[in-house]
């Protein structure tokens, strides 16, 4: 069985770079299989080349896991007959999108089937009459974000993955991003899916009308269910008309308590900006040791505070919240007139990934989710954990909402470094839940979090939500062993 | 068995109104199990005579089903102890709001225990920096709504019902209204629950944060399950900042098509109002002959519009309708400049139930949905069904989201009516449903479109909704026969 503890030493394995892969190679498909597999979706959509299949498998937790072959349907139809084959041979399937989860949800961890989405990238249709569109699972986010504002209409969730994760990874997880303070998350614009069950049933959720109450809503249940209660081949997504105009400033701030407390502030005045961004003081560090761009010393953190909507009303808007901040200790204040100058404004923000790879390659990122106004109160607990096992932790991310990207910094070469990374998180995650917080407000669960899941769930929640899993998996063929380890 | 057969049989008894009840009493309930429920609740919350019993037998269908007993629990605990006696005993629970639904969500079609939550109406706590309330189900909807508003803050989805439905009612039947093509239905608004399962375990469901991944989406499961998957206890709801004012305008068109073609620019042009709502030809002869609000002959549709927002930009929005709209043959624009003006607009709107009783007092309440911009072509398909059975339809409500009241005016006196207008009612279903709509944008299925559910959902999918409720509630103790008349 695959157990929390297999797990550990599995994901230790993996930590030690000269092993090629985790898992040995399963070899539970023989020629059989794989030619069924090519009758159905073509020979020339099936591989077990080892070079194909490495390929598939290892996501963004830079984990890796061989599956035994790689399957590229184009069709519901196609992927039905899939789990049909998979449910009588008991053979795993895992779907992946682009593979740029956080969290291992699309990793083949037990060998099998991967069931890649890349050719279903259609945009099918963007109705601008009743601002809905409907899309293949294959469409990457920004792809799709640029088709629709080009007729004037908004699609907001914005993954930090946005240039090249696709929509159905991201309604599997339920993905975030720094306009979901204001808009609300992947799952709060899907309105209708069409889903292949693990039984592999053809069946439709929802519809592309604004309200719908006929039976259980199944379209959000499989939203943020990580890819194991069904695989995703068409999403209807209602869509917002594109605001007039935006505008970005960047706020440094002498302290991190200040920039925590301008967060509070804002939102305590009524005020939802369209995203409500925060670097720490360390990040800062890492951004000035790994870039150019100019951060004063003085500048303890950082929140860039983008607001959109009708052009006039934008700077009046502006000018209540920089007089909100003015006495929390602001270092300085950049406004962006143009879209360049915004764009400038983002990038010690987009530059923060490379910046802390840079100055330490080893690090694991959590994103949990507090309460907006205990954010000043966690990172203090962060400093806290960071002190007492002596390792660097880096906080950044969408403080609006209260959901903070912890970087427990590490250095995977030095003993014993892992382990008390893993420690820290441990009680990273128990601090986030004391203030009445999530372990994860965007990432998922997959297998990363899968260990701690009984800190945030009590097992008679588990229950119900395993029996759901049960009822619509009973062979547990589609991406076992996610979420809960036991399954 | 309880089956559609029986459910039409038992509707023709209920229908005649002489009939007392129309299920004789099922005596399930033998003083062993009163004196449990007393234990459990205290004396005083439980009854057994007739009267009390007779006030928990209908809703807003007016059908009437007398359950054996009512109890009125305060608690979770006591909600526990509650369920896993029914469940010991197979005695059937029906959870119970203010009972104001239109489809018999609340009704005990199978005797049994009512549990009422009218005593669980406090609100916990609105919290003012993280914009986030937790309340008790049995908290009223305009009550919750006042006591935020008081603080700046803004709970939009406003059912006709806000007067005395009651918030847990709300969730469990994701009940809509008129602000909600802007601002969503109540499901968007709920990010968290305590419940009690059918098997008695209290779980808590999501949390007070603003996103959160981890594990299945229960809350938004249990939202719109009409009540029969959990007993909703306690209820965590996103707030908005109160929107700073709002602009009404009433729009008379000299005919629906020109008020449903300005529904559609409205939103085409990118423009999302509060509300839109609309009323059509037929809609008026009943509010002239009912009331004596003055609405010129030539108004053959009414639109009802409303902007919010920053003041400013308020007058722009609703001057740029109005450019939008002019075109399409407006018989006369009335603007409110005040709140008390607003109030008047809306007069017209409030006089619509109890005009449409008054003219004629047999109706069927439907409200199907359909994608916005094909709201023309349903009111053509309704008033062809209109036509073709002879029976007057009535059609009013949220046309910026599609979602349209249908009513079937009947007298039920004269044979054979009702039986003509349950034909046109499901022509109106798959009339909906043509248009890629669906029989219901917010009343929910209940028992009285559960004949009509396999009209909407294929047999497949209703095996996985069913599967759900098996994996929840295996005894099928809580609210049996809502939704699928076969569970």
């Amino acid at each position: 069985m695959f157990d929390s503890a297999t797990l550990r030493l599995e994901r230790a394995n993996a930590n030690e770079r000269e092993a090629d892969f985790v898992l040995k190679e399963t070899q539970m498909i023989d020629t059989r299989i794989i030619r069924i597999l090519a009758d159905i979706v073509g020979k020339e959509n099936v591989s077990t080349e080892k070079a194909d299949r490495l390929c598939y498998s290892y996501d963004a937790t830079q984990q890796k896991f061989l599956p035994d072959v790689v399957v590229h349907p184009q069709t519901a139809a196609e992927i039905s007959l899939i789990m049909k084959m998979a449910n009588a041979e008991r053979i795993p399937v895992f779907p992946r999108g682009a593979g740029s989860g956080f969290t291992g949800g699309s990793l083949p961890t037990r060998g099998g089937i991967v069931l890649a989405t890349e050719r279903m990238n259609q945009i099918i249709e963007i109705d601008t009459e009743n601002l809905v569109a409907t899309v293949e699972p294959g469409v990457v986010t920004e792809q799709f974000q640029q088709a629709v504002e080009k007729v004037d209409l908004f699609y907001p969730p914005d993954p930090a993955s946005l240039k090249f994760s696709t929509l159905g990874g991201n309604v599997a997880e339920c993905a975030g991003g720094p306009r979901c303070v204001k808009y609300g998350v992947t799952k709060d614009f899907i309105i209708g899916l069409e889903i292949v069950t693990p039984q592999g049933d053809i069946i439709t959720t929802g519809g592309p009308t604004m309200k719908g109450v006929v039976g259980y809503d199944l379209t959000k249940l499989i939203c943020g269910s990580e890819g194991t209660l069904a695989i995703i081949t068409r999403i209807i997504i209602k869509l917002l008309p594109l605001p007039e105009a935006k505008q970005t400033m960047l706020v440094l701030f002498d302290s991190i308590d200040g920039a925590a407390q301008a967060v509070s502030n804002i939102i305590g005045h009524r005020i939802i900006p369209a995203t409500l961004e925060f670097m720490d003081g360390r990040t800062l560090d890492c951004v000035r040791q790994a870039t150019d761009l100019q951060v004063p010393e003085a500048a303890q953190a950082v929140l860039i505070i983008e607001v959109d909507g009708d052009k006039e009303f934008l700077a009046k808007q502006a000018q209540k919240i920089a007089d909100i901040i003015q006495p929390l200790g602001v270092v300085e204040t950049r406004i962006a007139r143009t879209a360049a100058e915004s764009e400038a404004l983002w990038q010690i923000r987009r530059s923060v990934s490379a910046s802390l790879r840079k100055v330490n390659p080893d690090k694991f990122n959590e994103d949990i989710c507090v309460p907006r106004s205990k954010v000043p109160e966690m990172i203090r607990k962060v400093d806290a954990i960071s002190e007492k096992y002596g390792i660097s932790i880096v906080n950044f991310g969408h403080a609006g909402d209260g959901n903070i990207h912890v970087n427990v910094m590490i250095d995977k070469k030095v003993a014993g470094e892992a382990e008390k990374a893993e420690k820290a998180i441990e009680e990273v995650f128990k601090g986030a839940l004391e203030l009445g917080g999530t372990m994860s407000g965007e990432h998922g669960v997959g297998i990363a979090k899968a260990p701690y899941i009984p800190l945030e769930i009590t097992e008679k929640a588990a229950d119900y939500m395993k029996a759901i899993k049960k009822a619509l998996d009973p062979n547990n063929i589609l991406n076992p062993g996610k979420i809960f380890l036991d399954q």
